[in-house]
Formats: structure tokens, C-alpha cells, sequence
């Protein structure tokens, strides 16, 4: 659980509110049906204009990152690496092939059976690292989705914000009219940008480093099982592969 | 058809018109010809200055992939590379000759010759990665008309909204007048900031990831060309390449 | 000669006044002097104190590729290409030196002198390719003039604008006044944003395409002369470079 | 000590108060709760929002390097490596076994030990590099937080103002009122922009330099000991070496 | 002696203070000292607490090149590389041993010792291509200071210009005392983005391609030095060179 995900989210909602709140506004000065509905509505037309149907697919699967972060744990991924080289080691890379079989990460799995079929290190490396970029792409295109949403809005609220004050310029000589009509052209404006930077771009950069991790945790096993199939001795593995640890 | 962009366009402008309706503002207020007349004029004006010919007929040829996107069949293809790949098995590489003349998507079709051909692996990956990136610069380049439409729009709208402000400098004794000439000149805004966010930019996003897939597509193509080149066996060509499947 | 060019600027001024003529505005509410001196006098200043004097030059003989761009004449290169392939198969790399010095071309003659000097195909490819980056970067380097052009002259608007309001600010307590000054100000504002998005900014972007492609009819010449070093046959040569056709 | 910094963040806040003191404004115009917990608030949550949590910890340890940086003698480093170089020379790679268990830097001494192992040029050099770019990553990611809440600040700060215009829309027809409202409105902006200006983004670029120096000072480091590992003679590893002491 | 520097510098503050005077304004107008203090202090303070204090040396060190750029003569860098070459060809590399000792550029001095060291072309390369890349970033650093300003101050003058309109919003009744209020807010404006679009950004454009240039020019030395370790003759390596000539 991604604690901070959350403190963040109700934080960031909690003071606009309670801000307006201390400087004397009520709840309902912010509370303004059309500009949501100009605001929420334009932003999600445009995002799905320009996102393809299986990124936007792939972007409501990896919102739940943002609060259960995909799970890497490099320290095990270490051990696990020197684990295997050890029993190569021992077996062959043929000891290999239970282990295998057992593994539930797909992508250390793909590994091992290239390590099994015994496949050339260089061609092992190809392999995997085109999956690896394969799958990142995906995942950065998903990202974009809530990027462009959080490019969008404040752009949207602008619109919403032009259109109420042009509803209001027909009282512009009666100023008892023309505030509270200013006020609620400006609402909009307040939720493109809240929900641009309190929400959607905050999200789409904790997605991006998701991605990222992952991509790290994945080049860990490359390194890890490129070295197995060179044959080096587990030791020299683990010395090798503990800057990953390090930059944790 | 891709139903996310037809939702998409139509609902933009249906919340910006319902949003205005729901405010309590006319249909009225939203039209002025001269605002679209500077607005779409000065932006597609620009955006011709800028657009090389070719560049500009492309832009209108793949136009219709915002809505029926290029088709990249990823596990069709992979099945149709991995029967290549068993047809070279039992037939050498000239029994691609006939699969080849029947083949209907022109760069696939260009593999095969250069493979029926008894070209080097390397040959082939050189010439393919340079017909792919040539073709994919070209579109890219497409797809700038839109994104500088994207860029220009808004622009173009604050010079049409300031120069409204300077016509109705001249009543601004008046109130009365006042107002409505401002309403007038903020409706520029609108036109440029709505066609930008809810119409070129993302439209030019759209074509880009387009362009992108059929790029990914085609590099499944090399790939599978390549490994055929190579000599490898079917069923390891499968595995190299259910990457790109699994990435969609 | 580039009609989209001329299109695009006639248009771009056209749709402006005419759309200012058809809001009710007169051309002299456009015209200021002071204003057309801050914008242009501030914006070209800014831009030759960044411009080093050789790309200052540059970028004033390259202006005429916005409405004349460089001929590129790639199926025409093609077939230049196969000829010499041609001829240096019957004649040997010797035969090619009548048609070096005859070749119009200096890109173009330098390779074919390359190949009649015999060099090998990796040392033509280093000299072409570093002359064509050298070529490319003085051009991009001269683009940057009208680039900047278009970076500043909106902000120079601004102080234009600024100033403008400044001065009328003295009579803010005067309608009568105060609004003719603020549609003077606002005079330099227009100056600034329509000169950058309907001249300055388009021209740059297509100067940097003419650029682009100058350099990839290069790259043609560049595959062809190292196809021509290495010996293969017209038909093959061909083939290999037909992408380039294509992808115009 | 970095007594750039520290002159930097005072002089900055001081010319804000002082400019404000010399305009004739007070102290208490500048002060406002709600504002500042509007601003500081919701630039916090969205960064925390966005940030990993192994991130921000990173985040809070290197801010120290602000006014503390990180110490890369590169003089120092050169020397060090000559005599290790003229130590290898003297007792072979094993008499630097002594010297690696005496090393510091964790960095230096992992390199030591690789030569000590006898382990390739090649695969020293992919190891160290390897532990230098994850670092350098890590630590990149972690200055994210500080240049994120540079580009949240601001716009936050909007949300406040137009929140306070929103409140004193209500007394638009009463200049004694709406005047002072203004004002407390306008201070959000104020601490959005210095906030912004003044501190973060500053802060993220010191930071980002002392991450790309250090990572400098390690690449001395590798191209030191793969000199060592090739066997170069000292004479000859410190003139290659003394280009990075010629661009301190 | 860079004239256009000078010009560009001169006629940048000309044609705002002779726009100004034609608009009717008078010098007082843009004269304000707590106005100058919050944005030369701002803009200064954020500055240095980003820049370390080698790049602020280096800064101030390079701020000549702006009016006086580094002499970077391509013609005769090729006219002595050509000697050079001649001179190893009559008494070997050892010719060059004199030549070395009277060069005064340290960078051709540097290859030039390499040459007669005998080190192999590739090393030769590696040696002279990182000092190029440590010079440059070095300088590029320096360059991002002058860069960092012109971000800053238009920020910055924003901060003066809100604090100017808070400081006169208790005036807000009268407008004798509003209006001249707000013009001296917006003097914090104009220095602002006259500081930077007429000074900051155009000195720190120029500036970067100073640094550029002399690393062509360097280049040219190592494709030269390179060229005569390779024992190329002074012909070949005069047309090889060549380009860097017509590329000026």
C-alpha cells in the first residue's frame, strides 16, 4: 500500500477546501454543476479522442499503481539470480528446468526456458530486452492518458471560465449581478487546475516511475541470467548485480 | 471504427454547448463570424505556410485513421511469419516465391522478395529499417499540419479576443455596450483554445500513436524476416516474437 | 515555386484585417507606430545579439527556400544513381570520372570522386555523412534566427502592451480617455503574437523542413555511392533505394 | 561549505521584503494563513502524490548537498590513481589488495577490488558504469521532487488567488471592500512564483549539478582503473587523465 | 569584435526607451528603485543558489565571448593540419615533436604530443574526443547561469508587479491614486521581460553557440590528428576537411 498516494490525494483536496474555507468562503462558492460537467467532461472527450481503445484499457488497469505500487523486490530478485546460477552450476543449465517451471513472473520465466534451451547469451539479451521495451511502450502510452488529461484541463477550465464571464458580461453595469456571475465563471477555472496538478499529473508521473521500476527489475534479471548463460560463478553474480540494491 | 474518437469529438463540443446552455448562456452568444473567420483563417493559414506540399496531401490522406485506424493484425502477423518460416523449412527460401506474389501488404511483401532473393540477414534489416523509418518520418511529418493547427489556434484566438478589446475600447464609458463587445471578443478565445484541445491535438496524438503501431507492426515483420533469414526454427521464431503479442 | 507559402502569408494578414474590418474595427485602430517600432526594433535586436554574424547571413539567403525550396528531385537522383551503377559495371570506377566532373551536384560530385579515387566504402561514408551533418547544423544554426524571431516577439509585445498601459494609466480615472490608450497598448500585442504565428514561427518550421529533406535526398546519394563502392547491380541498387520514392 | 547557496536563498527573500518595505507596503500585507496553507499545502500533497516513497527519503537526504555539496576532488583523484597505477606496476594488480581495504569511497573501492579479482577491462567497465547510471538514477529521480513541487507551486498559488477573487466577488460593488480582498487574494500568487523561483526550482538545478559532478568524478574513476587494467604506465594514465582537472 | 552583438544590445533598450517617448511617456515613468531591487535581486539570488561556484567563475569568464567570440579560424586550422601531415610524411610523427612545442592552442598541442608519442589512432581519439566533451559541458554549465536569469526574471518581475498591485488595492476608490499605483507595478514587468528577452536569453543563445563552434573546431582537429596518425597523405586529408570549411 502506497501510502503516500493517499496522504497526497486528500491533502491536496483537503486544503483547497479547508483554505476556502479559513478565508471565509463557503462550500457551495466552489460547488458549480455546469463548470464540472465543461470542465470533467471536455478534458475525458479529449483524452479518449486521441488515446487508442487498448491504451485507455491499459490505463484503467494501472490506475490501482498509483495506491499498490507493482511489487519489486530487488534484494530477492538478487538472491533468487544467485540461486539459479548456483544450481547451473551444479545441474547445468538443464538443472534449470524445474525452476522454471515453478516461476510465476512471466518475464523470469521467458528467461529461464531461453537459459533451458540453451539459447546464445547475445540472443537471450535481444529477446528479453524487446520485451521489455514492448511492454514499457505500452505502459508509457497508458501513462499518457492521464498526462494529457492533466494538459487538458486547465485548458478546458479556461473555456468553461470565458463562457461564464461571457454570460455575465450582459450585467456588467449592475455589479450586484456581476460578482457572484464572475465567481462562478472562475470555479471552472479552479477545477482545471486543481485537478490537473492535485490529481492527474501527479498521478501520471507516480505511473511513469512504476514503469520504470519495473523496467529496472526486469533489466536485473537480463543482467542476472545473461551472466548465468556466460557461466560466471554465483559470487562474482552477486557482486555484480548489487549496485541494484544500492540504488534502491 | 474506432468508437473512442467519434465519442470523444462529439462529446467535446456537446459539453461545451450543454455547459453553455446549463449556465443559462444562448447558442447566440457561442457564434460570431468573424471571430471564426480569424481564428480558422489565421490557423490554417499558418499551418499551409508552414506544411510542405507532401507533406500537407498526406496530412489529409490519414486524416481517416482517426477513425478507422490503420489495421495491425500483431497475431496474424505472427502466425503468418511463423508459416513463412515453415514454408523456408521445407521449401528453402525460394519456396517463399509464390507467398510472396500473393502477398498484399507492400512492405511485408518486400521482405519476402529480398528473402526469395538470397539477400544477407543484414541486407534485409538495413534496407527494411530504412523503409520503415523513411515512411514513418514522412508521416510524422503529416502529422505536424495538426499539431501546429494545435499550437496556432489559441494564439490566433488572443489575437482575435484583443482585437475585439481594442474595438470596444471605444465604449468603455458605456457599460451597456460594453459588455456584449467584450462577450464578442472573449468568444475568440474560445474558438482557438476549444479547437486546439478538444479537436487538433488530440486528433495529432491520435495519428501519432497510429503511426507508431503500424512502425511496431512492421519491426514484428523484421524481426520475423530476419529470424527466417537466419534459418531459425518455427516454433523459437514463435517465442521470439509473442513479445509484441503480448504488448498489445 | 511553393504556392502553400504564399497562400498562407497573404492569407494569414487577410483573414486578420478582414476580420477586423468585419468585427466593425478600421484599419487605422490597427496601426501604431510606436508599437510597430517596439515589436520589430525589439525583436530583431534580440535576435542578432543571440545570431552569430555567419548564420545572420545563412539565414538571410535561405529565406527564399520559403516560397522557392531547394530541389530535391529523388526519382530523378534514383535513376542518376542506377546510371552510375551501370556505368561503373561496364567501365570500372574509372568510368565514372567523366560524369564526375560533369555532375552539377557538389554533394554528389564529391562522392563521385570519392569512388573514382578509389576510397574504401566505410571512409566515403564518414566524409558524405560529415558533410551533410556540418551542412545541417549550419542550416538548423540559421533557422534558430527566425525561431528566436518568433520566441520573441510576443514577449516583446508584452513590454510593448505594458508600456502602453503604463502611460494611459494616468487617465484611469477618465473612460474617456482610458480606453482609446488601452486599445493603443493592446496595438503591440497584435503586433507581437500575429507576426510570430502567422510569419516567423511557420517560416521557420518550414526552413527547417527544407533543411530535412535536403538532407535525406543526401542520405540517397550517400546509400547509393557506398552501393555503387561495394560493387552490387543496378536492379539491386534500385530496389534498396526505391523507399526513399516511396516515401515521398 | 556552499556560501553561493546560502547568500542565494537569503538574498532572495530579503530583495521580495525589502522591495516590498521600500514600495511602502507592510509586512502584513505579504502574510496571509489561509493563502499559505493553500499554497504550501497543495504543492506538498502533489508531490508526495508523485513521489515514490524511496524517492522522497533520497530526496530529504541529498537536500543537505544544497548547502553541503559532495566532495569530488578530482586533483586528489588523479593523484590517487596514478600511484595506484605505479603500485600495480611495482607488485602487480594483487598489491593493490592493501590499498582497496583501506579506500573510502565505496565506489573507488569496488573498482579496486575488480582489479584486484583480475576481472576483465571490459567487464569493469560495464559493472562500474552499471552502478554509476543507477545511482546517477536514483538520484535524478529524487531531485524530481524538489522541480515538481517548483512546477505544482505556482499553479497552486492561482487556485488561491482565484479562490480569494471568487470570495470578493461578492463585494464587487464596494471598492472599500473588494480592494483589500484583492490584495489577500493576490498573495497567493506571490507565494506560488517565489516559492517556485526563489527555492525549488533553484534548488532542484544545484542538486542536479551535484549528481552530474559526482557521477563526473566516478567517471575519472572508471577511466582510471580500466587504464590501470590495460596496464598503461602512470605517466600515460595522468595525461589522459588531466582533461577533467583542465574543465574543473 | 562582434558588432551585431553590440548593435542588438543597443538597439534592444533604444527602441523601448525611443518607444516609450514616442507613446508620450516620459523616462520617470520606467524608472522605479524598489522595482530594479526585487528583480535584478530576485532574478541574481535565485541564480547563484543554482549555479555552483565553478560555473559561475566560468560564467563571468566567458561573458567576453558575447561582444569578442573565441577565434576559430577554419581555413587556417586546415592549412596547418595539411603542414602537419606534410611534416610527419617527410621526418615521420618525431617531425612533429617541434611543431608541438611552438603550438599554442593546448588542444592541438595535446594531439599533437599524442602523435609523437605514437599512441595509437583510437586512443588518440578517445583522449581528445572526452576533453572536448568535459571542456564542453563545462562551458555549457557556465552558459545555463546567463540561461537561468532569463527564466527567472520575467517570473520574478511578475512577484514585483502582484506586490506592486497589492501594495495599491487599499486605493481602489480613487482612481487619482489607483492609476499611477499600477503603472509603477507594472515597471516590475517590463524589467522583467526586457531582462530577459533583449539581454538574458540572447547572451546565453550567443554564448552556446560559441561554445559549439569551437568544438567544431576542435573536431576538425581530431578528424585531422587522426587522419595523420592513420598516415593518410596531406591531399586526401585536405579534401576530407574540406567540409568543415564550406560549412561556415
Amino acid at each position: 500500500m502506497d501510502f503516500l498516494s493517499i496522504v497526497g490525494v486528500i491533502l491536496g483536496f483537503a486544503v483547497i477546501i479547508g483554505g476556502n474555507f479559513a478565508e471565509g468562503g463557503s462550500i457551495q462558492s466552489l460547488m458549480n454543476g455546469p463548470a464540472a460537467m465543461i470542465v470533467l467532461g471536455g478534458t475525458f472527450a479529449a483524452a479518449i479522442l486521441q488515446t487508442p481503445k487498448k491504451s485507455l484499457k491499459r490505463a484503467l488497469t494501472i490506475f490501482r499503481w498509483v495506491f499498490r505500487p507493482p511489487y519489486s523486490p530487488f534484494a530477492e530478485g538478487i538472491k533468487k539470480l544467485v540461486n539459479w546460477a548456483a544450481a547451473a552450476r551444479k545441474d547445468g543449465l538443464l538443472g534449470l528446468e524445474q525452476i522454471a517451471e515453478n516461476e510465476k513472473d512471466a518475464f523470469a520465466k521467458k528467461g529461464l526456458q531461453l537459459l533451458v534451451d540453451g539459447s546464445e547469451p547475445e540472443v537471450i539479451r535481444r529477446i528479453l530486452e524487446s520485451d521489455l521495451i514492448l511492454d514499457e511502450q505500452r505502459d508509457f502510452d497508458a501513462v499518457k492518458f492521464y498526462e494529457s488529461m492533466g494538459g487538458y484541463a486547465p485548458t478546458i477550465g479556461i473555456i468553461g471560465a470565458v463562457m461564464g464571464l461571457i454570460h455575465v458580461m450582459n450585467n456588467l453595469a449592475d455589479p450586484a449581478l456581476l460578482g457572484p456571475g464572475i465567481a462562478v465563471a472562475f470555479v471552472a477555472t479552479i477545477y482545471g487546475v486543481a485537478l490537473a496538478n492535485l490529481f492527474f499529473l501527479p498521478i501520471a508521473n507516480k505511473l511513469r516511475m512504476c514503469v520504470s521500476e519495473r523496467s529496472q527489475y526486469r533489466e536485473l534479471f537480463i543482467e542476472g541470467i545473461i551472466a548465468i548463460a556466460d557461466g560466471e560463478n554465483p559470487r562474482s553474480i552477486e557482486m555484480k548485480l548489487n549496485g541494484y540494491l544500492h540504488a534502491q
